[in-house]
């Protein structure tokens, strides 16, 4: 399986009331994607900051999705497919910045 | 559900290959641990820059942890274990910096 997982800021115009409704938005958008096998998107409720070990500051981050595919072959179809483009389209008016991390199992 | 993210940064001091060895036996650790219903940590294998919106930097990242917990009280009952606390002197070893995050679900 491959899994990106994504830091998400909002942009600074938005209200984070739009951002929310937009997060809602694009989670419903994303079924049915082309090569997609799950979608997620969490909002940042809280930042603990009474960490057991030094605590890393990556500043104001206001939600986190990801997307799992099944293949190497699953995530072309989603890359080349007009459904992922408006997708995107959307993202770019509701996220202001992003941080994607493709991960690996450790097991 | 009560899900936390973490981001984890590597002691300078430690290898990459014994960096990834300590997650797996944190991992296995996690194994039975009370009122911790499910544990995943992954390593960071990539850090595409190619956004589709504006690049967000947070500096290196080495891996992404999360734990799930059914309830505040099963929350308190893995806060006050003492395998909890085993588990976090092992963080201690193995874990430079960490990033927590308390989500919240969009639906």
């Amino acid at each position: 399986m491959i899994r990106i997982l994504y830091l998400l800021v909002k942009p600074d115009s938005m209200t984070q009331e739009q951002f929310e409704k937009e997060c809602v938005v694009h989670f419903q958008m994303s079924d049915g994607m082309p090569g997609l096998h799950k979608y997620e998107v969490r909002l940042v409720d809280r930042n603990p900051t009474d960490t057991h070990v030094p605590y890393l500051d990556v500043g104001r981050i206001d939600a986190i999705g990801e997307c799992w595919f099944e293949s190497e072959a699953a995530y072309q179809v989603y890359m080349d497919s007009d459904i992922r483009k408006a997708w995107f389209e959307h993202g770019k008016y509701f996220i202001g910045k992003l941080k994607p991390f493709v991960t690996k199992d450790v097991v």
